[in-house]
C-alpha cells in the first residue's frame, strides 16, 4: 500500500535528465501534486480543506468551524515540494506515511478519540520566491503577507500574480487563528538530513531541537569591464571578494562547528570576456546556537567588507530570512522516544514547518526516519523501504498514543 | 553626418534598465543592426553581399568575382555585435566611422584606385555560442563548420538551428577563399579597451600586437547535499576549490604581468539550501606571449586539480578556444603611424577579427580611438565625440593614402 501511493508521485516533477525533483510553489509539477493529495483525501472520504495560503488539509473527523474539538486536533503531514533538482523522500515521504498510516488505521477498525488531520504546507523548501516555510509562517502570522505577496521568482513574477494565475486570491493570503485553533497537536515525520541513525540500530528517531538558521544576501558590486584589456590593477572585480568569503565561510563554520554554505550566485553581465559588475551570493548558514549563528554571520560580513574594499568594489549584505532555534518541547518528545522503544533523540540543523508551529505555540514533536547515506536536498537521497515501513509503523502507534482514547 | 548613422543604431538592442547592449549572433537586435548595414550600404549604392557565414560586406568598386582587382582591394570596417551588457562603441564605432570616412570621401571627390569593402564580421563576441571572432575564423577556415553548426547557447539551440530559423543555410558555413582572395589590406578602426591613449595626447593609435587569448571552462564536481544538514566534514562542495582557483587566477596573472577571469558561472542545482553537485566556471585568460599564456593556465589547472581533491571534488578542465599572438606586421603599422602624425603604437588584451585576418596572412593594421576611461565591455564604455571625428579623419586619411593612386 505505501508503494501505490508512492509510485503514483514518483514521476510528478522529475526531471529527465537528473533524476531530481522539480517540484517549486505554484509550479505544473507542484500544482500536479496539490491535486493528488486533493484527490488521495477525497477518495479515503477524508473532509478537504485548502487555506488562503495554499496549505492543504485532509481531515479525519470534523473539520467544522466551531466544533467541540476545537483545539484538540492531531495534525500529521509535512510538505510536497522541492528544491531544485530535490529528492524523492524530503516531503513527499511525511504525507504518504501519513496517508498509509491512516489507510491502515482504518483498516484495523481504529476509531481516533480525537480528530486527526493530514497537512501540507505550501511552499515549505522556499525555492521559487526565497522564503522557506512561507505556507505555514503565513499561516501562523510570522511572514508577512504584503511582503510574501511583492516576492519575485527568477523570471521577475511577483508571487501576487502566480497566485493570481492559478486562480487564488492573493487577498486571502495571512494568519489563519481559526485553523490554528483546531490543533492541539503537530508530528511531522521526515526522511533524516544527516547520518545520526545511520550509525545505530533503529530506523526512526525524534527530533530535539532545529538549529537556528538564516539566509543572506551578499551584492558584491564593482565595475564590468574587457577581460583581456584591462590591466589587473585597473580592475574593480566582484568575483573576488565573492571567492574570499566562499572560503571565509568554510573556514568559519568548522572553527564554529556551524554551516555555511554558498549554493546559490548571479553574476553580472555573465559574459566569459567581461570582468562582471556584480555577483551576487547567497549564503545559508546554521549553528548550535542563536549567538553562534549570529557571530558566524557577523564574521562573514565583516571578511567580505574587508574583501571588497581591497579589492576596490563594495558590498551589500541582505538578511533575506532569519529564523531562531526551536527547541521541541521535553514532555511529548521524551512521551514519543519511550513509545518507540527508546529512539533516538537527535537535532536537525535543517529547518521545517514543525519548526514554524512549535514556535506559535502548538505542541509538536518530528520523527525522523534513517537516511544511510545522510545526503539530501539531491536526486541521490535515499531511504529502505524498510525503514520506510518502520517509518508508517510508528506513526501509526503515535496516533494511537496520541489519539486513541479520551482527548488529552 | 556621424551622428546621423549613430542616432540610427543607438537603441537597437539597448536593456532600458542597465543601458547596455544585448546585440548577441541572430537575436532581433544583431538581425535589426544586419538590416541597418545593409540599408546603409543601400542607400549609398554600395554593392551589398553576405557570405555563408553572415559576414556583411559593401563594396565600393567592384565586388564581382573574376574581377581585374582581385587581391587587391582594401577592406575596412568591423563588427555590431555585443557582449552581454556591452558598450555602444566596441564594433560599432568601426562601421559607422567607416560609412562615414566613404561618405565624405565621396563627396570631396575622391576616386578610389583600387575597390574598398566595408565589412561586418559576423558574432565576433562569441556571447551566444561561447566562440569569439566565429563569423572571421569560418570565412578563413580557422573554425571548422561542423564544430560551429554544433555549438549551443544557453537555451540549448544549435548554431544550426538558429540559422535555419533565421532564413540561412547551415550548410553554407565554412571557409571563402574567393572573397579572401580579393581583399589586399585590412585596417580595422576600434575603440581602445584600455587607457594606453588616455594618458597621452593623440586621439587615435595604431596598434602593434594582440595578445595570445583563450577561454577555457572548468567543471567541478561534488555532491549535491543538504546545507542546513550536512556537517562541513561530511561535503563535497565543488564552491570551494571554484573560489580557490578564482584567487589563484588573480594572484598567478598579477605575478605573470597577465590577464585571468571568472566572468561567467553556472551552478547546479543552484538552490541557496542545497550545496551545488557542480560548479561551472569560464576562465579568460591573456598574456603577452605565448608562453606565459601556457605557463599560466597550466598553473591555474594545477590549482584547481589540488583544491578539488583536498575538498573530495573532481575537476575536467576543457580548453574551448585559444588563439596565438599576432603581430601586426612593421611596414604598414609603421607607415599608418607616421601618415598619422607619429601616432603611439599600443598592443592590446582584446582578441578582434583583424587578427583572424591578420593570422590568414592578410596584410592588416587596426586604428584605435581614445577611450579616456579605458572602461569597456559595459554600459560606461565612452569616447569623446570630438575623438570618435579624429578616428574618421585618421580613417580618411588612411584610404587615401593606401587606395588613392595606382594599386600598390
Amino acid at each position: 500500500m505505501f508503494g501505490k501511493l508512492w509510485e503514483e508521485i514518483e514521476g510528478i516533477g522529475r526531471d529527465a535528465h537528473t533524476g531530481g525533483y522539480r517540484r517549486y510553489a505554484w509550479n505544473d509539477a507542484d500544482l500536479e501534486m496539490r491535486e493528488w493529495f486533493a484527490s488521495t483525501a477525497g477518495a479515503r472520504g477524508l473532509d478537504y480543506v485548502e487555506d488562503g495560503n495554499g496549505n492543504q488539509f485532509a481531515w479525519w473527523g470534523s473539520a467544522d468551524k466551531g466544533s467541540a474539538d476545537k483545539g484538540n486536533a492531531l495534525m500529521i503531514g509535512s510538505h510536497l515540494d522541492s528544491v531544485p533538482d530535490g529528492g524523492a523522500f524530503d516531503g513527499p515521504l511525511g504525507i504518504v506515511s501519513s496517508f498509509v498510516a491512516v489507510d491502515e488505521l482504518v483498516k484495523d477498525g481504529f476509531e481516533p478519540g480525537r480528530p486527526i488531520v493530514i497537512a501540507n504546507f505550501a511552499d515549505e523548501e522556499g525555492a521559487r520566491f526565497g522564503i522557506a516555510c512561507a505556507g505555514s509562517q503565513l499561516l501562523t502570522g510570522r511572514l508577512d503577507p504584503e511582503r510574501a505577496l511583492g516576492l519575485t521568482d527568477r523570471d521577475g513574477f511577483s508571487l501576487a500574480e502566480v497566485l493570481h494565475s492559478r486562480g487564488r486570491k492573493p487577498e486571502r493570503l495571512g494568519p489563519d487563528a481559526d485553523i490554528l485553533g483546531r490543533i492541539g497537536t503537530f508530528v511531522e515525520l521526515h526522511v533524516e538530513q544527516g547520518r545520526n541513525l545511520a550509525y545505530g540500530d533503529q530506523g526512526v528517531g525524534v527530533a530535539s531541537s532545529i538549529w537556528p538558521h538564516g539566509r543572506y544576501r551578499f551584492d558584491f558590486c564593482g565595475e564590468a569591464n574587457h577581460a583581456g584589456a584591462t590591466a589587473m590593477a585597473d580592475r574593480r572585480d566582484p568575483m573576488l571578494a565573492y571567492a574570499a568569503t566562499v572560503l571565509a565561510a568554510r573556514d568559519r563554520a568548522v572553527l564554529r562547528e556551524a554551516r555555511a554554505t554558498f549554493g546559490r550566485i548571479e553574476v553580472e553581465p555573465g559574459g566569459t570576456n567581461a570582468i562582471p559588475s556584480r555577483v551576487r551570493g547567497w549564503l545559508d548558514a546554521r549553528a548550535a546556537d542563536d549567538d553562534t549563528l549570529t557571530r558566524l554571520v557577523d564574521e562573514l560580513v565583516a571578511v567580505a567588507r574587508a574583501e571588497a574594499e581591497s579589492t576596490g568594489t563594495t558590498i551589500d549584505f541582505t538578511a533575506e530570512s532569519v529564523t531562531g532555534s526551536v527547541d521541541f518541547g521535553g514532555a511529548l518528545r521524551d512521551d514519543l522516544s519511550a513509545l518507540l522503544g527508546d529512539a533516538p533523540i537527535l537535532p536537525t540543523g535543517a529547518g521545517h514547518d514543525a519548526g514554524v508551529l512549535s514556535e506559535y505555540g502548538i505542541d509538536t514533536s518530528m520523527l525522523f526516519v534513517r537516511n544511510p547515506t545522510g545526503v539530501s536536498h539531491s536526486p541521490a537521497e535515499f531511504a529502505e523501504e524498510s525503514d520506510c515501513l518502520a517509518g508508517v509503523a510508528a506513526l501509526k502507534c503515535v496516533i494511537a498514543h496520541l489519539a486513541g482514547g479520551d482527548p488529552p
